[in-house]
């Protein structure tokens, strides 16, 4: 299992929207996660910083073959089309980066 | 249980002395996290912005207490020096806040 942080800023103008996006998740949105191998998925929010972290834990053997696969259906690219809006980029971010990969320092099960 | 997540920023020319703490936790700290009913604890850091960002599980009754008595332990308190010296608050801490808390806006077991 390899567990995964990454980090974004949020839009002061969506924090509402993205808060409610997230209330109400659509189901195919979590099947599609669980079928990620994605486990114990949670975002967090730090305002006035505002800034988004995501944790989750994986337990696939290949997280980039099953993000690709999961990214590549209609209605998680229309989620991601949603939720991305609510969102600006890193300043050091890769090009075409959302979600900037953080690095585990410490870990205690 | 309760998941907790916590920001804080790093100081850029502590990151490598943090590094070396946390590679080689004092067992006494490692103790104490146990007894304070955290789980699943894990630090990730974020460069070139130097944040740190903290998340672990609480599976006590009362996590304000857990976190007094964890704190006030004498190995606790020269650890949290050492590592408190590599970090710098956010500029929106509230006062005597190191790590400061984030709420969650997500979750998906």
């Amino acid at each position: 299992m390899q567990r995964i942080s990454t980090v974004v800023h949020i839009r002061p103008d969506k924090i509402e929207e993205y808060k409610a996006l997230h209330a109400s998740v659509w189901p195919s949105v979590v099947a599609l996660l669980g079928a990620a191998n994605i486990r114990n998925f949670s975002i967090f929010l730090r305002e006035p910083e505002n800034l988004l972290f995501g944790y989750f834990e994986h337990h696939g053997t290949d997280l980039e073959a099953d993000l690709r696969v999961m990214e590549q259906h209609p209605d998680m690219r229309r989620w991601l089309e949603l939720t991305t809006k609510c969102q600006t980029p890193l300043a050091s971010a890769a090009p075409g980066e959302n979600w900037s990969p953080m690095r585990e320092v410490f870990h205690l099960d």
